[in-house]
């Protein structure tokens, strides 16, 4: 049994414990939940990076939409860009319909991109009240790169998601954190997914014998056991799938 | 049926509904739009990158021209250094007389050098009223590289991006973006991308077993089923043109 | 008999004496401590590096619980970002039970976060009053990457970095500072490694032929004869564990 | 029939017309101008990209050369630094005798370092009387790179390159702007290369089977139908030349 | 006989003279003084560069042992950071007992850390009195890259260096400057170095078929002949020592 | 006949003027002055680039030896940092006796730093007073990358760099002009290379085969007829001396 790492020798599995179990909020990916332990670990921050394209936005959506249809979690999409008219637009394709989820009162499509130029404080109210307004319990923000850019200084994109991150633990609030993996280049592009240390979630698209391949790799993901290795990931008309095996010996470059 | 991904089991694919084919704004490019679901999506903000001489400027022109003769929507073409002289010079070698179709008002180009200098709110009055003037559905904006140097602060730049964006989006004018990739690096050269989060279209130029081959890949675009394999493509006196299958297997390194 | 080196010709090795074996701090990693004479040199200060999901925290977690349980030694968890109800969540996976060490008054986690906005002082009066009270001998400190960019200035970073180290020499205190790689890259993230030059543990993980293949290196040990060459290395239920044999020749790329 | 491209299938070029031919300014070196339809594009500013030593001067002077000797075309040389005596010395060893032609007034050679430190209006006027002067159809300007550093600022570089390429494009006069890529990198030096969208050709210089070889590319050249393919070149007493055929596949690394 | 260079055509070797043998002094690594004609030059500044646990303490210790012992040439100690009871600890490892040596004012170990917060005066006045105090003929400074952070700018860590190296030439006192290499770099880590110029010993640490490969080059050493290749090295109970022959051809990779 | 270039059809080479002898400044390397037409030209100022240990102060003091001794030209050199005596010392290596040339007038050695912080017209007076009074025709400056950091701001490092190249120029004295290129890098240091356009000569030092090897590359030499191929050099008691032959094609990686 091991955490996050290879077996060498068969050891028995401890099963997780029922409290551990309770614990865990699904993301809607089954093929996703599956490999950890059924889902996010209550209140933790976890950061998905990837390279525009790869389905970050995508990912958010379907954990978002899930949590308010079928597990009885309302949730929050905060944007510091993107319109939640587009946002609607996109979801419609995977047939799932956000506006009624809107006006059931299950989600709230947040834009802080003007409020974060009114400063940290009040950018920080609109995040909060949405929050309350649904009474969240998942929150997708989008995106971590955004937010360096949006602020006039480091220290208040700093200032803001701390505080955020603090609320978020307290309200036990599961949140999906986007970090843009800039085009051509393979390392995460801002120095914040460090304070955000309960998991690092991966999506690569790369060149693999003439096809581009899309392959899931979870590095990190704290109190939980996960593999290492990656699965090959599609995006359909349901969302995210994973491959139902890791990556095989042959496959890999 | 798989959205920007790769088929794995063949599931049946549930095609576009009338609604999703209204929504398609043609290139004019026939083999691009084939593979894109008949065009952009109306009001979007797509991102071509590309190294110089990749004909980034030649498929706006294409766009623009397109649009104004075959669509009914009329364009401009707004751009922070180039004149429009030349645009008019380069677009006659490919038959699309530019000129007339300013004289018939279905076309503006716009030159931002100066009013850039004024300050944000002098270039963004520049744009929307060149939009506006000949009520534009289509806008080429040339370049985001320029657009970095031009103002004296990424600051200001950032807040005429958002401001531009914002329009464009409620005016449901859809838009090109030009990017410069630095000749030698493949890398994109800003940081702005990342707030145009509709689309991404890479045009590649490398040398191929002594031959310079061009590519065109689409790492990215929202809520279209798209391959994510490049295509060979093509500049001819009839403008872009991609190769009709993908790169296959064994051309790509 | 070889310091840190390569054994080239048999010399006969002089065993360390009586008072070097006194000095030494198991870190609690059975496998680790054997490879190190027994354990860290008391009141020295080791760095352990590693990319996210690598067990940093792990590894710290573990010398604290060590210490407290099994060497009469308390310890102090402090965290720039990191709450105390994540670690001990965390902790509990492994069946350490840190709230209970807590109460036992042998450790205390401590988070500094708002406290190094106060400033320097405030901030090293956080952790020398913890450190008292719990009459520590074991310090984590979770991580040189965030105290960079915790503090305003990398003066004041510096400033706290250095009377820490002064203190924890004085109180002979044995310390662990994390220090986050970051995603990506295979570089020590900030310049503050050079102050902490007692040793420096490296937790590598990489993909090896389809498996993730995680590595432990010591390339600095100071005052102790140590191989150069890596271990692989496992997370398992009872925490880390080293392979008994250092990676054999045909096993390296 | 292709545009800076490669050819698929055979069409019928269209030939140049005879508006086109007008248009063109050739450059003297009669193996570039037949790849490029005849020369420049008149009023064009074009950049010469090179590592040290790989001619860039030679090409300009042989520019300037051609023009006031053969084609009625006088001409300016602007360096930033260069003084004017070495110029000569080095172009009388291709027999180009510019102090015959300074005296006839077909050239004028300006040194602009001095006037640089009297701030951008003093630089503008001193290279604009002296293209006035001499009635000026040609303009070599060495260089990009000592630009960026001879002004105090870059706004100051950017507004001088602005305000003298928009006076270029008036007076119709073709432009070779130099730019230096540092020894030991394959990257361009200045981002005022994409201000100079016209034309880049690129020269380069690197081992290849134990001789150097010196391949020039035009990665670009608007509105003209040229090969992407390198070509060898050779620097002899009679200036620049092109190996006849581009750089076949096999000899291609 | 070459200088620092490779045998083409044997000549005949100038011996060094005996003036030339005065002026050297033993590092007291038998091995090495045998490759540099028998030691340093007296006055001269050597830099020892190399990555975390590659031994430049240990060599520096060793140096000021040997002098202070064997060559009646007393020595100082000189650290930004490290503080002097962990350096007798880890010397005491190889028997040498510095403080013995402190006691008979054969050496001194002075800790710069806080006289340099008092400014560069300050912090050459502790140097120079130490100095002074043992009539020292050999310093080890640790570490130049410290040094660089640990004044608040440049210019005052360079004006630092210059005056102490001045004095140090004039005092005749040789001198090893201890320059960290970060780990996983390649590079030096300051830009002091060339301020340097007597010599330059590269301490290298790299995986050679599955082992640690320790490495020694010295690619600069003025007025001696020494050879380019590398040598392996050891650090056994008795210190530094180097493999007899060069790294023979196959043995390189 | 090929100025600096590969030939490919063999023409009848135009052997160089009288004249052009006349104006040719023999280094004092003969097998160097062997391929660049018998020596540098008169006035110029070359770039001699190079890592640590390569041997770029013995091609200057030799330069200046040789002027000084066969050719009735006197030297100055100039260091930012390196003390006279130690230059004297390791000339003395080569049976340079440089102090007899200082008594007998026809060579000064000058260390800048002092007067360097004393601004920009002091230092350059000294450097000036210093080739008057030798009635100087041959100038070493050692360092280009030290100039850099002596002087508080690049302008004025830059300031002082152009008006020295100008003074030089009109005294007709030849200048050897030292760059170091940092260990571990491939790159020149500074961006003051493109300032220095006449010459580039590289001493290249890496490993080929278990041997380190020297070789010199001339990348750039205005109005010389060079190759571009690498010779292998080779530092002996008589100083400099390149191998009569560029490296053989199978000989290069």
């Amino acid at each position: 049994m091991v955490l996050g790492g290879v077996v060498m020798e068969v050891r028995r599995p401890i099963p997780p414990s029922l409290q551990e179990i309770a614990g865990r909020v699904p993301t809607g990916i089954v093929s996703l939940d599956k490999i950890i332990e059924g889902g996010l670990c209550r209140g933790d921050t976890i950061v998905v990076a990837g390279q525009p394209g790869t389905g970050k936005t995508t990912l958010g959506l379907q954990f978002l939409f899930h949590g308010a249809t079928k597990c009885g979690e309302n949730g929050v999409y905060a944007s510091v860009i993107e319109s939640g008219d587009k946002l609607k637009r996109n979801a419609r394709r995977f047939g799932w319909d956000l506006e009624r989820l809107e006006r059931e009162g299950k989600l709230q499509l947040v834009s802080l991109q003007s409020t974060m130029k009114a400063g940290v404080s009040t950018a920080l109210e609109t995040v909060l009240e949405s929050l309350h307004a649904v009474n969240a319990k998942r929150l997708v923000f989008d995106s971590l790169s955004a937010l360096m850019t949006a602020f006039e200084s480091n220290a208040e994109a700093r200032s803001f998601l701390h505080i955020m991150i603090k609320f978020l633990e307290g309200a036990n609030c599961t949140t999906v954190m986007i970090s843009e993996v800039p085009w051509g280049k393979q390392q995460l592009g801002t120095n914040f997914e460090e304070f955000l240390g309960d998991g690092l979630i991966v999506l690569d698209s790369s060149f693999d014998n003439s096809r581009v391949r899309r392959r899931i790799y979870i590095p990190k993901m704290r109190g939980t056991e996960h593999r290492l290795e990656g699965y090959d990931y599609y995006i359909t008309r349901e969302g995210f799938s994973l491959a139902p095996t890791p990556i095989p010996p042959d496959k890999i470059r």
